[in-house]
């Protein structure tokens, strides 16, 4: 089990019936996304094509800011608005798709844009995974 | 003029027709809300009746990360992506409403609490009028 | 006054006799930095000229994320710790400094690395007054 | 090998003879503790206790944004400058170290304390550990 599950393990009032591997998975895969696609923006500025990774850096930057924030939000269970958490983890799904079909049209070039356009699509899929699991 | 605005006015490339006031006003109302909601989390802590205000901590704490991550998306010009910063701002101006709703409700007793759901009303009207400016 | 003097003016405990000007211009200095920050590097990613500018975006976000994280602890006052305050407002001087001779070096060549620059040291200057304030 | 360290290979440009495995722990380390921590302030808010652990929940505040901006910092490698890397790190080391003895006081009580105060230890040392090796 990751770090995110044993904490949620540890959480002291009820956690209302949400599916706790899936969960897990969901804010595991936006903290990974996030450091990857940060590193991501900083191997694609030490390229010597940086100037054609340009709209790649932009999207990369986008995603780890909004992966973060997510798995933020999606790491606290007090006072849960379902409202906030859907149109959050929605905004995470569309970011993690246009970084992931970014960083696929380079992966052929550059391994770090192969590996985050993995993470990126492993993270929109862990959230649609939730966003399904929270009815 | 705000930093913001300056900040706009110094970028190189083609801004695409959006409405620069429009935009400009609503990068500062997220990055204001982003204080406001940090410090409210943090004067509600410092509250005798913390116990009661533990909903209005949290919501405090998820509409000041959004709120960051949407003035960053918008600070944000190159490789533009329509879809990703739409539902972002969705995102935000749904925290801003479920922040400003629950600060409301303690607005008659925390003057933090009073600011902070008119900073989380601007940002959210900031984050609407920019949406419908993006068309 | 701006917003973070109007939210230190709303704190229900002590605030310790801290120089309540101080404390507020330096929050409010950091905001503006790390918004200023992230759009000189968006900015920089759409110049002509990127490859001249990767050690100038790189540290435009690394001090945009200092500046911001610095900007949030500032704005907490409940369970002041004295040691992890003055270390974070050290890093965030540090990065102010190295960012805003980096961007001096682009100044005469581009607005934004004007302006950044600008923001930077006064960034810096408002981490120095507050730590001399906090003795 | 966990993420960070995948990341780390595929980075195009050279490293400057860092300790690879020292740096990927400290990015990894850096990342959890930000996730552990901003969960304990929230596991912390849903207590009944929560008024004896308003200090808790504002250390690790400040520790989850202290590290999250730690980990981004340390996964960039482009224009690497040795004075902001280093002041960051001992910033964070302390706050590790100042949230690490916080949550030690309640880990008898509160299990997610006893986590979190692991976590931020692991992460000082690492932080240390990273220290000494950039020499």
């Amino acid at each position: 089990m990751g770090h995110a599950g044993v904490m949620l393990n540890t959480y002291p009032a009820d956690l209302g019936g949400v599916d706790r591997q899936v969960l897990a998975n969901c804010i595991e895969a936006c903290f990974d996304c996030a450091q990857t696609c940060t590193a991501c923006a900083d191997a694609c500025l030490s390229e010597h094509a940086v100037a054609e990774l340009v709209r790649c850096v932009r999207t990369n930057l986008d995603c780890a800011d909004i992966c973060a924030t997510t798995g933020r939000v999606l790491s606290r269970h007090t006072g849960y608005d379902a409202n906030l958490t859907r149109a959050q983890l929605e905004a995470c799904a569309q970011a993690c798709r246009s970084c992931g079909d970014e960083c696929g049209l380079h992966a052929h070039m550059h391994e770090h844009c192969r590996v985050c356009a993995e993470a990126c699509r492993r993270c929109a899929q862990s959230c649609n995974e939730l966003l399904a699991a929270l009815g």
